[in-house]
């Protein structure tokens, strides 16, 4: 059987991967895609990498508002929105309407407090039923509520890096959930597909340096999964860095152990959470003993580690994404396979991790 | 039907780029895999990114001489060798006699003239009847004869680009074949795993200079190539450059026309050449009106194109591949296909170019 | 003495790189500034690594209209016009009426028949008398017209890389000269400030891809150095490329020989034109006997050097500069030091290359 | 006047570096250079971009022993050690002997307490008097007993920015002592010149990956140093991360506040450190708020800048440093300044940072 979905903004960084990934998916057909700066134009004049795997004849479609969605998408199984945070907004609530299943990319419908979108995004979210409605997309913690859901919010980059390092040991409350500060060094693709000075090569090659780091707003994502893990209201430190790579999240996580435990006991608490988790590997020992964006470069895998400074007491919690990948369209994969009930991994396996 | 193959030499760049590619191959089971530094090391000591890829126990056996070849090898359908040049020249008879079919990824093998060893390679090639057996592995224009080969040797990766690019206008005698340079640039992982001073990271980025530029091996493959089609012994200048990226190779080769011709004319033999050859793609006009590298990172796919200057009389050939992939391992699964009877896509499909 | 110049238009790459020069030449003081964007802002506004470098009270200066000039800039020794094409045409009369000598860094006055003007610019160039006047910028050949000259029009960055590698043999006729091919490989800052698709890191790092390959505009000037030393129209077929790095520009340029030379006699035809030359090293032997962009990285060095293919007959003719230095704000300072009557690396000589 | 000085080791970053900066410097003249790998070759072997700038007859020297020291050094006021860890330790006392002053660019005089030796470096420190005599050599903390010394220890490149970074909040104790964590990225010159495969261009290109983060040995002299301004013991968790780029060393510290702080408080401790001191900048504001390792290329400066996350009471702290200048030849030549009784940016003025 074939499920057939429909890509609306499919011009950007995270639509052309979702189109990459899905070319390989067995069971799913790209019915439609949307864009309006490149409205009658075949797919590959966006992703020009995409030339020849997509037919000519499909070309994207022009969508200006939620109410033609329905009309320009017509019958399909699931629609991903791949559109700018305040603008799928409301797409949301008409593609329910209709009945799609819905995978939204943006940050309008990730967190659950009404409250926390006035906070971090500065507007008055218009529809808290959804909020509530809306499942936090990330499968390997909330895989079963995914699989039922009709609404799925698909996480930031930089909060899927950091909640994959930082739940485990925070859930298990082994270190000081008032003490954390997360650290994360993410490539130029992360901002999207449109130009900027900060984006320009010359200005981003070769850089490393801190950006919004007085507060981004993918921390309120991780601070809300330790909610949910713990009961607790926690305040993380949080500082994103631009480096100079295209692709590539790493979270590095710092805290203080509660207790005196020995490596091995850690890693026994982040097999307890990833064992069987198929698309998050444990790093440790030889060959590498952390993890690398390099090892998991075009594909949905996760390495996830850790280093235990027994002279300082302190946890150093690591993970390692694509931030295209695993950080958005990979997952987004992910979500659709458990929502129309095929196995977690389907298509998703095709894509084995390209290094050096 | 699952067909078992070896690759003999697999902890290199190019054995990795197999291990890889062969992972989403429907038919294919890699059986065994050997390594004299990673001995009796699971696959991932040497390709970590292919950690959980495969099984633990698919450990690199050691295999130290060629006549060690069918004991440690045992019973496969197929052999893949990855070994330096002069290395490989001894194993390919002795993989021969036992009656594997063998793709030979080193040059060893891919020139048919035996004085062109002493040429080019400095050795006396000691078995001139193998090099008569040996079929030039680039299926695109040697797919007939591929089929029903024993012996296939691989193509050079900067060969793969400039033949890709010349050989149509060249065949067709367009071009003056006595005024015909190519000028390649190349990333650092052509030259292989192992650290050496010029590709040390602080060296190779940031760079473009030329190496080898008083006469590069790989041109003896272009040459008997076009002599091949042509009937004719030709000189080509030819000019690799190291620039500043990990995958790629693209070759601008220039030359002079033979008479007056339109843009489309040249089209028409690009395309009679390549038309339902299923990896090569001809660019042309909007919205990337040539090749680039960044359009087949990681897949089997070459970008191939051209440029009239009317003005000059001169015509530009172009071609753009990943040298891992179409210049390595992607060519060498493809070879593979053909000899054992499969679609030449069958795995490679599933490689969609990774971009951004 | 100390000298007072303006730079207008000093907030894109070549008013920084201007900037940064100047601040360490002992007789030169920065007095005037203008930008449109940045008007009213202290310059480390556009250029961030020179805060502190200069004062704050150095801000930029609105300049909107080439009548506003003498009242904007007041009195300086030396104006810099650091426009776009089109843009700095008008400004030229304006500053030469007003007494000042001029450094003008845009293409519109490097020509010298006003036709070309039409070819290669597509305007009908306004004012043909200053087009005799206007000295061609490139110190090394001719140095001697320039210290009188009270206009020079300062090269572009792949005609200035292609001249220094073609010059000395096309001039000499060794050379083929109706079959010279031009590869350049240029770095990303080439473009200019302005954030656009092409330059978008994502898109930009990691490429080797050609563009404007059926003319480029740089070859006029090519052609017209030629002319110039042989009294013969050439015609040079010449095709850019995009790398991935920030600054250089490497030319490969190609063509026959005429006569039998061994290495030793082009060498001496090298050094012909170049010895005692500052800032041109000719380059030969261990350890590296070609040059590379890295090896000039931020100073106004040119290195020089070729391959002669005895096989083939062919000889390349490479030259590597860093594209804002010899290719832009270098020459403009050396150009400035002869107007001036000061020695030609005064200034210059402080910038030594920064490498790795 | 000029000074002469002599640099053993040369042949490495660091020494090509020092080689650099003192080309430009105007009193001092490099006399003497060693390397046993390019004994009897001239600089530009080792460092090609060099070629020119010093002689041809400036030749690598042969030093094997400590013992030849002065005979192969001979006469000169002051002698730099970019040796290796362990090797370096010989020389210093043999260099001391002579009376040479002597700035060691390598560990093993940087800390203070002998049994540190042992904790870091696994050795049993033979001269723990030479340890009290000698100066820590950063000379924005340590200037005026610089001034006097005769043996300076230059800092590691990882433990400057975080010095930089950390020193003023920590000595002002407005941050907890006890919860401090460094996150560096830094470029891969770090390593040194000589290859190996986590250096090697395919491996460390496109990555970013932590490492040696259960304790790396530069978090020592972080500690010394607090602990000089508060008389505390603290422990801080320290963890570099190989990024992608070849030059710059970025520190970013994490701690919280101990008390209620506005940003421009804290502003106004930074500048009690480092008002008037010339290769410190801090950042704040428009148009870059945080450092940025590109803005100080190629430079002796440093960017410190801070973010106060007031909902979260974190502290982040920032240093960016070239690693090859701020974190060692920059800060060595500083330090021979003030040595020979030189104004501190003797030379070092001439180095503006190259962007972009």
């Amino acid at each position: 059987m074939t499920y057939e979905v429909a890509i609306v903004g499919a011009s950007g960084y995270t639509g052309g991967e979702l189109l990459r990934v899905l070319a390989v998916h067995p069971d799913v057909n790209v019915k439609v895609v949307t864009s309006r700066e490149y409205a009658n134009k075949p797919v590959y004049y966006a992703h020009p990498h995409l030339r020849g795997i997509y037919p000519a004849s499909l070309k994207f479609k022009r969508l200006d508002d939620p109410d033609q969605l329905s009309d320009v998408v017509g019958d399909v199984d699931l629609v991903f929105l791949a559109l700018p945070h305040k603008v799928s907004l409301h797409y949301v609530p008409k593609a329910l309407e209709v009945g799609y299943k819905v995978v939204d990319l943006s940050a309008d419908y990730r967190l659950k407090r009404v409250e926390d979108y006035k906070t971090w995004y500065g507007y008055e979210h218009p529809y808290p039923d959804l909020l509530e409605k809306a499942v936090y997309g990330l499968p390997e913690l909330y895989g079963d509520k995914i699989r039922g859901a009709q609404l799925v919010a698909n996480p930031g980059c930089n909060a899927t890096s950091s909640i994959l390092a930082v739940l485990p040991p925070a859930a298990e409350r082994i270190i000081d959930l008032d003490r954390i500060v997360v650290d994360v060094k993410v490539g130029s693709s992360e901002a999207g597909a449109k130009p900027y000075r900060g984006g320009h090569h010359p200005e981003r090659e070769g850089t490393a340096r801190p950006y919004d780091a007085e507060g981004h707003r993918h921390v309120a994502e991780l601070e809300q999964v330790i909610r949910d893990y713990t009961g607790r209201d926690v305040k993380v430190g949080f500082t994103p860095h631009a480096v100079s790579m295209i692709r590539g999240s790493l979270a590095s996580a710092y805290s203080w152990l509660t207790k005196d435990l020995a490596p091995l006991d850690v890693q026994r608490i982040y097999a307890k959470y990833y064992a069987g988790k198929k698309f998050v590997k444990i790093v440790r020992g030889a060959p590498m003993p952390y993890p690398d964006v390099k090892n998991v470069y075009g594909s949905n895998y996760a390495e996830v580690g850790f280093a235990l400074d027994k002279r300082v007491g302190r946890l150093a919690m690591f993970a390692a994404i694509d931030n295209l990948m695993k950080g958005a369209a990979g997952t987004a994969v992910q979500n659709m396979n458990l929502m129309l009930g095929m196995d977690e991994d389907e298509g998703l396996k095709n894509l084995v991790p390209v290094r050096p």
